[in-house]
């Protein structure tokens, strides 16, 4: 097999884990960096691997409208496509069904709906959604599942749970048997403890080769999404890698960690630096205020990265104040880098059993 | 003296030169990348490094304005402003306060403008100008001139030119004695001969460190601006360093350094490389163009720059399509890259007798 995940060191509820891929090793918990359209918004692939990232994420969806599916398998997967030889996971385009395209149709074989770009109509199914991911060549491939908004409304969650759990079986009986990737399940049942242990259940019957928390970090509470894990922790396996999927900030990451989870991928470090706004371990603070004209020094020397460490919050100030494509670059560059840093520090607390001490002393700076 | 320039070579009018800088050596004909506000639009330091390129230009007149020059003097300058140890050569803001300022008001004593960015009243003369890069620490420090726009009144350039050469001597004046930096004069007198070499000899008496050729890339027409070349080739002194501002095309350089220029400056690579445009060795090209899409060979094998060699033209195509920040990153890095590559063939040829062959196998596919 040239893949597996070895569970390495418990700490409380908090994994020390590995993944194994052909590609390349994931040290758990990890963050995936959000690369939607085959990139990772304003990096390099070679500032990628400097932020010490194992692992990115690449979405189905938006490939599957631009460029388009052939392009990509053309030349090998995606790997070539974007010349990196990190591993990626992609996402099933469940999620981005339900955020982004318009005139969405759900019938029990797949999705009906318009391309957000062209509102060209578009069908996804388990089946195609598997195929296309087959085609992308990613390491870890994600079942094709219906994302429902946030609601309080039992029975449409349930009714969904239901239909992604039957597409979940179809995306299981398309991937096949597949020693080069992972296919990972996705929990469902929005808020609903009841529901979401039936359907977990359902998928451990299935089997899969690691389990993904869906439907969360769509307007639920932290609090809610807190729950949802601790009522998940005791029941997910625990020789298989959990991944929580769209979140999220340094605060839940941590708390996640805390209840078990292995992997996150959020597009928040990115998207934020390109706002202006960096992490660091002095906390969340914004390059755009004038107080940062006469602040000379460095972003976070604490970050090893050239980002954090080698250019002045004064130069930085200027830069987004004239809206220069450096600051998205290396506010990018510095705030996945913190993000990495962050997955270290906890990689390091668990592995001497200090993982609490750690959340306690960390969790309400990062969580601010 | 940390400062010089040696002639080290003549091919044809054709010149093989090296500056010496307290920061670094320039090895000559040298292409500048523009860093306007204190970043070259796109690239790392890093990276401009990586493209072989020696020195780089920043703006007076944009940094000034914003972030203002006490940010940066505070820090000690540009090069620890901006965490780069390249030499930095500074225009003294004559051509800006041309081409971007409003209201412009020019008197003997220097000219009043309205900032292009949110109107403020500014004053800037030749005094100012030169204490301006003086507290940005530049390594090669530009006259303040006025840069009138393509004209063919006569009178108009004649008197214009002669304002230039009286703020030409106010500069060196408030430039004094400086052992650690350049101070540049500039010729002017539009597209009429008789004028430039006046303009020459007048600035020859007042003696400078080098001199560049302003006035032109202001709308004049290509054979123009060659016919001005000619007329001052011979009339410009060996042993100083002579450097057409604003220029150019991979053409308008070939033509140029074939009428014995030294040094030039452009925002072409840069800016084009954000609208998806890249100079090849094959010629110009648009990856915008559709016929991209199904083409899966790199940029330019030519070229030695990652940039250049690691992603095809479906990759580029598609990032230029999706607008991602990847593709002004890659084209841009790229493109300056085939600049330093032709300023590296331009040389070799040179140093090996050749350079009117080189000339005329590359012109016409580089001036398309």
């Amino acid at each position: 097999m040239s893949i597996s995940f070895h569970l390495m060191k418990e700490d409380g509820c908090a994994r020390l884990g590995k993944i194994k891929t052909k590609r390349g090793d994931i040290d758990t918990p990890a963050f995936m960096p959000v690369g939607t359209q085959a990139t990772v918004k304003g990096l390099t692939n070679e500032q990628i691997v400097n932020t010490t990232s194992q692992i990115i994420l690449c979405n189905t969806y938006h490939l599957y409208i631009r460029p388009g599916i052939e392009r990509i398998y053309r030349m090998g997967g995606l790997h070539e496509f974007m010349n990196s030889n990190l591993p990626i996971l992609t996402d099933s385009g469940g999620f981005q069904v339900m955020s982004l395209s318009k005139n969405t149709k759900i019938t029990e074989e797949g999705v009906y709906f318009n391309s957000h770009v062209d509102g060209k109509k578009i069908f996804l199914s388990p089946e195609i959604s598997i195929a296309i991911q087959k085609k992308l060549n990613s390491d870890i491939v994600m079942v094709f599942d219906e994302c429902p908004k946030y609601s309080k409304d039992k029975d449409l969650i349930e009714k969904s749970s239901n239909l992604s759990l039957r597409w979940a079986q179809r995306s299981k009986k398309e991937f096949g048997i597949n020693r080069d990737k992972f296919l990972f399940g996705i929990v469902q049942g929005g808020v609903f403890n009841d529901l979401r242990i039936d359907n977990l259940k359902n998928l451990l019957d299935i089997s899969f080769d690691g389990y993904a928390v869906g439907g969360l970090a769509v307007g639920e509470s932290q609090l809610e999404m807190f729950e949802t894990l601790d009522c998940l922790k005791n029941e997910l396996p625990k020789d298989k890698p959990r991944y929580l999927m769209g979140t999220g900030t340094p605060g839940d990451i941590l708390g996640s960690v805390k209840r078990g989870i292995d992997m996150f991928d959020c597009v928040l470090p990115s998207r934020s630096g390109r706002t202006g706004l960096a992490y660091t371990w002095n906390g969340k603070i914004n390059l755009r205020n004038s107080k940062y004209a006469t602040d000379d020094t460095a972003l976070d020397e604490n970050v090893n990265c050239p980002a954090s460490t080698d250019y002045s919050k004064n130069y930085l100030n200027h830069l987004v104040n004239t809206n220069e494509i450096l600051a998205s670059i290396l506010l990018t560059w510095h705030n996945i880098a913190f993000y990495q840093d962050l997955m270290s520090k906890i990689r390091y607390n668990i592995s001497i059993n200090n993982f609490e001490n750690f959340y306690k002393k960390n969790f309400e700076m990062l969580n601010n």
